[in-house]
């Protein structure tokens, strides 16, 4: 079932994460064959950084983990939507979803609470 | 507010579209400068088709638009949800949402009711 997806030139495909609880959007990512692979036998989801050319568990120097409740493909395979159960949170600057940023009056308005300061979390 | 975010080397920004009213995700697509533009002027959204390399208003050929309710931008600044009320429904397959296949046990099964028969709606 992951031969049948479409993926782009560099072997990636885009998966949105969303809060099983709420319904919240939290972060979108990318995925290649392996992580998905990955994310479906350990039930934690695993995604492929483009920035760090490198395979990651999400959480793993946080422990923000976040755990597989489904997995969908949309109409052309081409994307991911999958939702999970967020540990703390999802993004690495302290919220909780990564979509913290509103467009107001033609300004990007910070629009949620800090949960953690990302100093403290992410030691050197 | 638009120079600010980061566009792929195509030019375009993933859009994660969701249901004001409940939550769902309903499809991802892609935008470019101006298509971000004209969605937010008009109101309704506007993409960059990949396949038909167009500039296209959702729902010109099948009447489902989708009012725009909110614009959110995530930490990286290259992804966008919009969040919107959907017009009878998103996929041009009939479901209202794209993502209507869910991974069970090891296959893509197919978890939503088609709401028309897009032979219908999109006629010659």
């Amino acid at each position: 079932m992951f031969d049948d997806l479409k993926y782009d030139e560099n072997g990636l495909i885009p998966a949105v994460i969303q809060d099983d609880e709420n319904g919240d959007v939290l972060m979108v990512a990318y995925m290649n064959k392996d992580s998905l692979a990955s994310t479906v036998e350990t039930g934690k989801t695993h995604f492929w950084s483009r920035s760090r050319k490198k395979y990651w568990l999400k959480g793993e120097s946080s422990g923000h983990t976040q755990e597989v409740r489904s997995i969908r493909t949309d109409c052309d395979k081409d994307c991911l939507l999958i939702k999970v159960k967020q540990n703390v949170a999802a993004c690495h600057e302290g919220y909780r979803s990564c979509f913290y940023r509103k467009l107001e009056n033609g300004q990007w308005e910070i629009t949620a609470k800090k949960l953690f300061d990302e100093n403290d979390v992410y030691k050197a």
